[in-house]
């Protein structure tokens, strides 16, 4: 492998638009785009009033969330929190989270969500666990 | 430690005010800031003209850099490579790198950078090497 890898995906304006796995529009892992090993990484583009397709937990990884643009809300656990521009969050492993856009958020919740664990994301694997519980903003 | 933490960094045009270690302004890491233990961040606002101020590798950590705003370089070994808004760069390890705002880029070089390892940042600890070899836009 070489030692980089350069794509582009457009501004943060355009991030809604980027179409994502499990057809999560609006989320793009750079991981697969990049080939990176240990940092695994998607860009977001939530629009206004929309929320995660489910609440997910990493079992290893920690996630470093970096909020970029527009108003929103974080349930981690039982506590839900205010998120904007410029607010950063770590969450570890083992905490059920969901993000949502407010409905009268001026842009799309516009974020960075970056994770790794004290291993490689390949021997790490899939340790999502998801609910599909309902969140404490519907 | 709490399953979570939150901080705020304002806004991104505001991140070359951001007072960073080592004397770095513009340049602010999150980890001691938010405590992550897996996950290293920076978050970065390179005034157009500027550069990093030297070269560094990480003998251990893999690095994901996402370009937000401005227009400059990225040395990586012996090439350069163009970074504008929406570029995403994966950097391995062992790989010699500098960034380099353009002098008439629009504004501030705007990017994360995320680093993690197939271990904790604590058990790898500094992995870093630097030099102060002439740059190659210098």
């Amino acid at each position: 492998m070489s030692h980089y890898s350069i794509e582009n995906i457009g501004p943060v304006d355009s991030w809604h638009a980027l179409e994502g796995q499990h057809g999560m529009n609006g989320k793009l892992f750079l991981e697969g785009l990049l080939g990176s090993e240990n940092v695994g990484v998607s860009v977001n583009g939530l629009a206004p009033g929309g929320s995660s397709p489910f609440w997910h937990l990493h079992a290893q990884l920690e996630e470093v969330y970096i909020f970029l643009g527009g108003e929103g809300k974080m349930a981690l656990g039982d506590e839900v929190i205010d998120v904007t521009t410029g607010s950063v969050v770590r969450v570890a492993p083992n905490t059920m989270m969901a993000v949502h856009a407010n409905a009268d958020s001026p842009t799309d919740l516009r974020f960075v969500c970056t994770r790794a664990g004290a291993a490689s994301l390949r021997d790490v694997g899939d340790d999502a666990e998801i609910t599909h519980d309902p969140f404490p903003w519907s």
